[in-house]
């Protein structure tokens, strides 16, 4: 009953994260009401994203004119000091904070199983490969492993850790504790317990 | 520090229903990890929504080679009975339902302040349009206004009853009551005094 367009542009977004086959259609219809012109300029947004580049050492998004981003390539930056996190939102949060001068090494969702994707075991060896390459001792000063502090985000750090642990003089996670604003009354249990034995 | 490709792509896609600014980015992301082939199939996917026809009867998409799209073709359907329905996606429930086979009237997606759109004005008058140049006396033998049954979609129900009343011999709503599979204990008062006073 509906249009084939329509099947097709269901099929493909309802695969997209957050996105199920209700909302696709929803979207669709969207779409069609804003008209030809907005249809093509939406079609343009989603094809000029083949021109975003991948830096091959850290793995974030990038459109330089250079292979490596320009994070990579910021002289001003410690070169021995990397922060493995899993989505490109995580790095720009942690930039947001301008408290961080090192590199990174975006890794890829994980999975929940415990278990690294082929492209992520990839990507660990590119890191692997620039500390052996470049580092005068072949080890880095630290690797930040920054994790979401979930359960799963916890086994997965310490999968991490264990493979990095070789190559670095130092590796660390993210402080805990309770977030600024929150509240001691209404803060878990976990939560408390490190805010007491990493009390500053 | 994002690509100037990724913000446009966010700039777009955060103004659609239910995808705010994070998800945009996030879409984005998970775009580009799909690879150029898959952002092209997706691309097309959008613009291949432009060959979508809106029907000028009932203002449902088509991809008919005519203008009017097969529902309102069909000539087994009741000519003089119409349902307005909001969304294009509940005239899709209806015809699930197999238990309709009048003719329609998409109105599209209702403000919550109680006033049609002016292009929701231009298709209540094509509704009227047809009723008076195509019914023998200018009147419809039921309308049924087919609007969730919110407290705001009863009140926009009430308002187009009142602009469509002198066109039909016949105004109706969907029947209220406990929904199939539904228990007696967990149902609200509003709907179980109408299962009473419309008991069957």
């Amino acid at each position: 009953m509906l249009p084939e367009e329509i099947k097709k542009f269901i099929e493909e977004f309802e695969k997209l994260p957050s996105i199920g086959p209700r909302q696709a259609t929803r979207l669709a219809f969207r779409l069609i009401g804003g008209g030809q012109a907005k249809l093509a300029e939406m079609a343009n947004a989603v094809s000029g994203l083949k021109k975003v580049k991948i830096c091959p050492r850290c793995f974030f998004v990038h459109s330089q004119k250079t292979d490596v981003c320009s994070i990579c390539a910021e002289s001003t930056r410690a070169n021995d000091v990397f922060m493995v996190i899993e989505k490109e939102t995580d790095l720009m949060s942690i930039e947001r904070t301008k408290k961080y001068r090192g590199k990174y090494l975006v890794l890829g969702e994980l999975t929940k199983s415990g278990v690294l994707e082929p492209w992520q075991k990839l990507r660990l060896n590119a890191l692997k490969k620039i500390i052996t390459d470049e580092m005068s001792d072949k080890m880095a000063k630290e690797i930040i492993i920054a994790l979401n502090p979930t359960t799963y985000g916890d086994l997965n750090a310490s999968l991490i850790e264990k493979e990095l642990k070789n190559y670095s003089h130092k590796m660390s996670r993210l402080g805990r504790g309770i977030p600024t604003g929150g509240e001691i009354e209404f803060a878990d249990e976990e939560t408390l317990s490190h805010s007491l034995t990493r009390r500053e």
